[in-house]
Parts: structure tokens; C-alpha cells; sequence
């Protein structure tokens, strides 16, 4: 089947799909779970043979251990599908209600997007993660993983497929598609996909904004920063940054640059730059920074501006919280930042100065995650600032649709000079 | 000025914009109104040399009309300024809540978007309406009106920028551009502006998607239907079918296409184009259709997807319901469709299965509209199914950010064998 025939079947799937029941999506989800765990074997064996392959073209390591699945993933994998089913159902809720005029009553509902075309890289448990929220939110979807993991992906892909549609979950409403042309053609096809999620490096999510008319859901870089103010307690100070810093350094929310306050500085550096150097951290710092810790590498304006996803990290020492804020609004991504502080005007300020999808005050900026966030799993981080910002879970997967019931009313009733005028009451309001 | 520094200005301006107070942001759009009425003969003058200009170069009728301002629209404008002023303030409401662990506090609060770019056709009580909103709404705005409205723009412009500077908003919040060629470098400021608003025809929005980065808040064609179903009040489907048609015919919320149940055509049809006849509107009918009136020209496959926007209706007989949702689904715009019918489960299944931004069941489609549905005003008409749809006021230009507030929580401590377990309790929902 051609993607442009994929495409079309998944449109009208996603019309179907809209009008079915929580409960009956719910089951399905279930069912996807019994499935994926009766069948563990045969994802395991597909993945082997994934593994092998990547053995033979030598991938990065990082890269082989994202890929590579076992028992306990696959139970994470089940376990994320059930938590997904037993989340809130985000369709057919009233977001507001307004009287327009007597017998005349305005509804704002949620409803799903329709379909919606979501390329990603090696994670294999991606595919059921996205999946999952996706039938659970009502849209179709278009699925290309990373070519490295095509067989754990067909397997897994087959599995759920089939026990969506023993589910009443309709035929077309689940699409994979395996080559890079299938990707350049879909990126044109805006008549039938409402929304593309591109999950992968930076370029390659500005090139498929370039490349489409179609809305793009940009999960760019992590540059993210933890500013360590004045006024602070030690021992949080060094928990946090080491977290952000040390606990997965991989990611896109794990810090980049920690900002410290001058006045904290020399009490702070000392002890946190060993705690680092123990860890491999190599430190890059500015001339304040380097003068306090001696034999530290010179951060160049770059680094300000770079995400290095590795044991890497920028030092810069500030004068005051405005500096801070100002450096991270100028340098960094509007992904996640933090400011460490026993202060809690200057949380406030900088929580609320910060232009960022998630700011923290006094918690590590790993947390910045769908499933850390409560929303059960998470198709993308946005950076973008319309439609959904930050971890992106079941509420950026739907839209809404405005109901309006009257009793044959007509405009020109408001028109004129015996005009009626329009009554306006909120019944209920977004806010 | 150029464009680069105007972007670059209206950036910075909106980092300071989205951080002052309601009271504020309100002032400011009250003493903008009391500006416009004191200097009413300004525009006035201003606006007669665009007419003039106009006539010169015999700008057609209908857009001539809307270029044209006299004391009455100028009084609308101040109202509607002032009624933005009254609506609720959209920022800094919390629109979740979840308590992650103890002490560990996740807020979803609205904020602004950032720099809007609007592109507008030669209305100048567009600028006053987009200005308004924005403004409420904490956004920066570069502005770019229709050529022909070039002096009753700057006026406004000039008006609505002093009275807001005057009043604590950050100079660079408002900009105006004039010339197609800054159009065209504005798309290329992703880095500087968050989100392209252009409204106008159909291909130049299409235009716009193809040449940036940067989200497009699309506002394309009104390709509406009525829908009358069987079981019907036949006064109330002729006002309607005739209100949504007649009542304003050049707008894109009018009617393009009336689907009529065969068992109620023969009933229907002739009176309701004898009332069409008189007020001149050309009906153009399937076969069915000029079987029960004689002398119709005949619908082509292609008037069920054009947007006449003029005194030109397509007709179709339909066998059921299911056959008139698909032919919107299949031929509509996803603008606005409504059903008349006395049949409440029709109306609903109408309402849930049509996928469009507004369905409306016994009103005319022409209630489509921001002032209408209670929003003051509105910077468009979205037929895209992410961010906002249909009539998009302030609800379309506000966005979240997460605030997350710890006591020193680090990730680190919900990984591994002993891990700690999330509470995700829910405290506020969205829904």
C-alpha cells in the first residue's frame, strides 16, 4: 500500500474513531497490554535481531542501549499501556459553556485532532507509548521509527494492530511506515494528517517544519539551566544540580549551564565542582568561575548555546538574578530551567520572568517529563509555544470543537435597528 | 527601522509585556479608547484619503466598503476596544494542578505567546480589534494592513501605540510594517516571533504555510453547509437556510451549499427558492433538485468545493443523514455546518460526526464569529485542528507554562530499588 492510500484510509478511520466510547478505547488499551505480554517472546526475538544488526554496522552505544529491549522494559512497556487506560478520558468535555441569548447555548468540547503522523528514533517502546496515547485521545496515526529498530517495531506494530481491531478499534486507524521517501511524501499530504510530531535531533525537526504546511509539533534542543541564587541551602543546591547534571545526562531536560550567584560562589564551587569531577564531569567555566576552582576548561561563548547531551558542563558565575534571567532567555531553548533558592520572591520572579515551557524552584529539571508530570506517557517535549508547551501528553492530543443548539435563530435578529442584543452569560468558563 | 530590529524590539518588549499586571494591560486598553474618540476627525481625515485613493484606482465595491470608516464604525471600534478591556484576564490562571509527591507542586499556568505577527486585509477596524486583543493578552504584535488602508493604518497605529506607552506598555510592544518585502523577511524570524497569523484569501495563506517556520494560525476558506433534515419546522428552516445565506453573502461563515432531505424536498424547495429568487441569489441544483424546480442551473462537481462568497447557492437532495455528513465531511472546509431538524438524535449524530470547527443544530451558520460567541472580538477563523479553532479569541493567544516547586526534590530518587513512588495526585484538572 502506497502512503498516500495509508493516509486516506487513516482520515477516514480517524472519523470513526472520534464518535467511539471511552470505553470501548479502553478496552482496547487492555487488550494491546495481554497482547504485548502473551507475545513477549516474539518482540524479544525481533529485537534480537535488531541488536544484531546494530552490532554489525557499529551504533553508538548510547544508541544500542535505547534499542535494545528485555523483560523488565517490556513489563514497563505493558505497565505504561494500563496507566494510559486508566487515565481520564480527554474527549467530550464541555472546556466552556455560553449563553449566547435565551434558547441559544454555546458549547466548547473537546475532540480529537484526527490524524496525526509521529516519526521517532531508535526506542522501539516507543511504539506502544505513542500508540497508546493516541488511541486513547481518539486520533489515527502514521508511526515511522528508527530503521535500527524495524523488526522489534513491525512485531510490535503488528501486535497492537491487531488487538485494536478485534477491539472495534477501526482498520485504518493504525499506520506504520518504514523508508525516509514515505516520510518526504507524507510531509505533503496536509489534505489528510492534521499534525506532524518529529522526535529526533534539532536539524532534522527544522527540516520537516521547512518542509510542510502541515502544523509541526517541534520537540527541539535542551538547553537547560539551574541557577544557583544567594540565598540558599548547600546540600539542595548540590542534590539538584548534580540530578539535573548526572542522573541520565543523555537527555534533552538535564542541565547544560549552572548559573551561581557571586555571592555564593566561593562557598559553593569548591564542593560542587569535586562532587562533579568525581562523576567525569568535565566543567567549562568563565573567568569568575575559573579564578574560585583553578584548572578548569574556558567555556566559549558556544557553550552558552550548545546542548552537549554528554558528561559536559558550562559554569558561569552572575551578579544578581536579572543577570541570570537574561542569560537564559537570551542562551537557552525554552525547555526546562531552575532556579535553586530559599527565596521565595526571587523563585516567584524568576518563575515567572523565565520564558520557558517548565521552571522549577528547588527540583532537578529532569523531572520535565510526561510520565514524571502525571500525564501517563508523553508523545514529545514542545518548545514551540502554541497548541502545547513542555511534556506533551493526552491534552495536546486534542482540539476542541464549538456546538452551538438554538431553537432557529438567526443573525439578523442582532442586526439593525431593533436589534436584540446578545445575553453573553458564562455557564462555564476555561479559566 | 527595519524588520530584523522591529522583531528583535517586539521581543523584548514581550518578555517585560507578559509580566504586568491586569489592571495594567486594562488601563492601558481603556485610555486607548478615549484616545480614538478624541481623535476621531484624525482618522476620519486619514481614512478619506485612502477612499479617495481607492476610487482612483476603482478598488472593487465590496472591498471598498469595508476600507470606508464614518462615525458609527468608529464608535463600534471604541466599544469593542472597551469590551476586551471588560473580559476576564487570560493570564496567570491555573489550568491544572497535580501534587507530583509531598511537597512537590506542578501548576500549568497560562501565559502569553510571545510576538504575533498578523497580516490583515484592508479593514482598518482591524487594527484596533487585533491591537485590543493582543495587548489583553500580553502579546507583542508586528501589524501589516492592506495597502490600500495605509492611512487610516498609520493613524490608528500611531494613536493606539502612544495612548499604550504612555500607559506602562513596553515601547517595542507594538510594530507596524507596510511593504510586502518585509512580509516575506518577517516569515523567516522564527527566532524572534512565535506564531504568523494572516488572514485573507485562501491561497495567500497557503502561501505563508509554505514559507515558514514559524506556527501558522490558519484562517482559510468558508465552504459552509445547512443541512435540512426531514423532520423539520419548515419556518425555521427557511429563516435559516435564508439568514445563513442572505443575511451578510461575502463573509466565510455564510452558506455555500444547502443539503436537503428528499422526503421533505418537495415540501420545502419551492418556497424556499421563491425566497432566494427574490432576493437574487442564482441557485444551482443537482438533478433531483431541478426535478422539483424547474429552471435551476445546474451544480457542477465543482461548486460543491468552491467559496463563491457571493449571491450563488449550491443545492443537493440527500437520502439520509448519513449521506449529508459526508458530503461535508468529504467537500466542506471544516468551517461551519449546521443542522435544522426537530430530531434530537439526528442532531446529535450531525454534531459529533461533521468535522468541523463549529456545528450548530437550528441556528444559522453566520453565528459564527467572535463577537457573537462572546469572545469581544477576534484575530481569525481557524480551520486548522491544533492550538485553536473556529472563532479564536483571547482563549487562541495564550499558552501555559509548568511551574514545579520542590523543597529540593531530585529525579534520582524514583529511580533504581528503592525508588519512591509518584503520587500524581490530581488537585485541579483541565477538564
Amino acid at each position: 500500500m502506497n502512503i498516500i492510500k495509508q493516509a486516506q484510509f487513516a482520515k477516514e478511520a480517524s472519523l470513526k474513531l472520534a464518535t467511539l466510547p471511552a470505553k470501548i478505547r479502553n478496552k482496547a488499551l487492555m487488550e494491546i497490554a495481554n497482547s504485548l505480554k502473551r507475545h513477549s517472546n516474539l518482540i524479544l526475538k525481533a529485537n534480537k535481531k535488531d541488536v544484531e544488526n546494530a552490532k554489525k554496522s557499529m551504533l553508538k552505544e548510547a544508541l544500542l542501549k535505547r534499542l535494545i529491549l528485555d523483560d523488565n522494559k517490556i513489563r514497563e512497556m505493558i505497565e505504561e499501556i494500563k496507566s494510559v487506560a486508566r487515565l481520564k478520558d480527554p474527549l467530550g468535555k464541555t472546556l466552556s459553556q455560553v449563553e449566547l441569548d435565551n434558547e441559544l447555548m454555546l458549547y466548547q468540547i473537546t475532540c480529537p485532532i484526527g490524524v496525526i503522523g509521529v516519526i521517532f528514533e531508535s526506542r522501539p517502546d516507543a511504539v506502544p507509548q505513542i500508540s497508546a496515547l493516541c488511541l486513547k485521545s481518539g486520533n489515527a496515526i502514521i508511526l515511522k521509527g528508527g530503521s535500527e529498530a524495524k523488526n522489534s517495531n513491525r512485531v510490535l506494530f503488528r501486535l497492537i494492530s491487531e488487538a485494536s481491531q478485534k477491539n472495534h478499534i477501526p482498520k485504518g486507524a493504525m499506520q506504520i511506515i518504514e523508508t525516509r521517501e514515505e516520510v518526504f511524501r507524507m510531509l505533503k499530504l496536509d489534505q489528510y494528517i492534521n499534525l506532524i510530531i518529529p522526535r529526533g535531533s534539532n536539524r532534522f525537526v527544522k527540516y520537516v517544519q521547512e518542509h510542510t504546511k502541515i502544523p509541526v509539533l517541534g520537540h527541539s534542543e535542551g538547553i537547560c539551566h539551574v541557577f544557583v541564587d544567594k540565598d540558599v541551602n548547600i546540600k539542595k543546591a548540590i542534590n539538584i544540580c548534580f540530578d539535573a547534571k548526572c542522573q541520565y545526562p543523555v537527555v534533552c531536560n538535564a542541565m547544560e549551564t549552572m548559573l551561581v550567584h557571586k555571592d555564593f560562589a566561593k562557598k559553593f564551587l569548591p564542593l560542587m565542582v569535586d562532587k562533579f569531577k568525581r562523576a567525569k564531569v568535565e566543567i567549562r567555566g568563565d573567568n569568575k568561575t575559573r579564578k574560585i576552582v583553578k584548572r578548569l576548561n574556558k567555556a566559549t561563548e558556544k557553550d552558552w548555546s550548545t546542548e552537549h547531551n554528554d558528561l559536559i558542563l558550562s559554569v558561569k558565575i552572575v551578579n544578581n538574578l536579572n543577570e541570570a534571567i537574561n542569560h537564559i532567555n537570551k542562551f537557552g531553548s525554552k525547555h526546562t530551567d531552575a532556579i535553586v533558592t530559599e527565596n521565595k520572591k526571587n523563585a516567584q520572579i524568576f518563575m515567572n520572568l523565565v520564558d520557558s515551557a517548565s521552571v522549577m524552584w528547588n527540583a532537578s529539571t529532569r523531572f520535565a517529563d510526561g510520565f514524571r508530570y502525571g500525564k501517563g506517557a508523553e508523545v514529545g517535549i514542545s518548545t514551540a509555544k502554541i497548541h502545547s508547551r513542555g511534556p506533551v501528553g493526552l491534552e495536546g492530543l486534542v482540539i476542541y470543537k464549538y456546538k452551538l443548539i438554538g431553537k432557529g435563530n438567526v443573525v439578523s435578529s442582532y442586526i439593525g435597528k431593533n436589534a436584540r442584543k446578545f445575553k453573553h452569560k458564562i455557564i462555564k468558563s476555561l479559566y
